[in-house]
């Protein structure tokens, strides 16, 4: 049986309840009549929307990150180098923004879970992103020029490496001044920006445009 | 009362069934009776060398990190701006090659412990590295100059998200190309010092020794 599509509050709050029980207690130690009390709906609406627990998760990390994915697939059709990845990062940080908790959750999701269901949802969703990204870098001609000497590999490491493991550094260390607002994370994508295309990228003419 | 001081292969075993049954278990499922076991020695052992469970991981971490704390102590007192960073990465990722699963357990100590004594001691440790980095980048004459333009915290932030990040990666991201052997991390160690250095530092005349 198909399950229902399109936006329904109902629907929006089983997500945002999804979200706040697994962030707070781990897959495992929530059941689906835990996300529905703090939904305030039945448990049979879980059912209705998504069929099952594992597939609630799904919805709620594909929902959540949609802006990211939007934006990596939009930004393979544009142009100027400068843009995408700038861009890319602002949308990630926005989101990061609003839930500073959920990189580190899917990190254990992805250290602790080999061959659980959630695993294997976080493995296919960093799959495609990985694709996308490759695509980036390694098509024909691409917007992102390496430096010659630059081992693609590792640049996609180093620039995954620079926007993850902020939000995931322990919080207790006040030396980093992490700050998870909108205006401290717009400068850490700035710094990133700058850092890589002056670290790995060949100088790009439509950059004079800032 | 005083501890014993000094290297005996006593002692040497307690640290490295420690460091092994630390990383595999966890801090609070790990028993002073089991790491005796696992090192093949009595149990009175670890009260003998150590005093207690907490002391004796603080002579884990402190030791197996030793090379690196070394490092970041002497190069405080060097000249060139190349060497420094680009040593301190090597030896950092010798370490490393050496004991792949420390960083991500280190950083689970430091995330979920808060308050307990592992985590207090990790603490200790991680300001007193913040300081020394500091020292780097902000004495009078420091022998990394920053571009004027990059923010001095950001700029040591960027450098541990590169060095850590690679560590705590899922290890399932084959794409990643993480290879945890010596050749792969020089690779690694030579990349981000480039990256660092075209991206966030200024021109060196020293550069040109190599």
């Amino acid at each position: 049986m198909p399950r229902p599509k399109g936006q329904s509050k109902t629907r929006q709050n089983l997500i945002n309840a999804a979200r706040d029980c697994f962030i707070r207690l781990g897959y495992e130690r929530v059941s689906t009549r835990k996300i529905a009390k703090q939904a305030g709906v039945d448990a049979a609406m879980i059912r209705y929307y998504f069929g099952s627990k594992v597939a609630l998760f799904e919805a709620m990390v594909l929902e959540t990150m949609e802006p990211i994915l939007d934006n990596l697939k939009q930004s393979r059709n544009q142009v100027t180098k400068k843009d995408n990845p700038y861009k890319l990062m602002t949308a990630y940080y926005r989101i990061m923004a609003s839930h500073p908790e959920l990189p580190q959750f899917l990190l254990q999701v992805m250290n602790h879970g080999e061959g659980d269901e959630p695993y294997e949802i976080m493995s296919k969703i960093l799959d495609s992103i990985q694709s996308t990204v490759s695509l980036w870098l390694y098509q024909e001609k691409p917007n992102w020029s390496l430096k010659s000497d630059i081992d693609p590999n590792l640049a996609r490491l180093s620039m995954i490496s620079l926007m993850v493991f902020p939000m995931i550094a322990p919080h207790t260390i006040k030396e980093f001044g992490i700050k998870f607002n909108e205006e401290w994370l717009d400068k850490l994508a700035k710094h990133n920006y700058n850092l890589l295309k002056n670290g790995m990228f060949l100088p790009d003419d439509s950059d004079n445009a800032e």
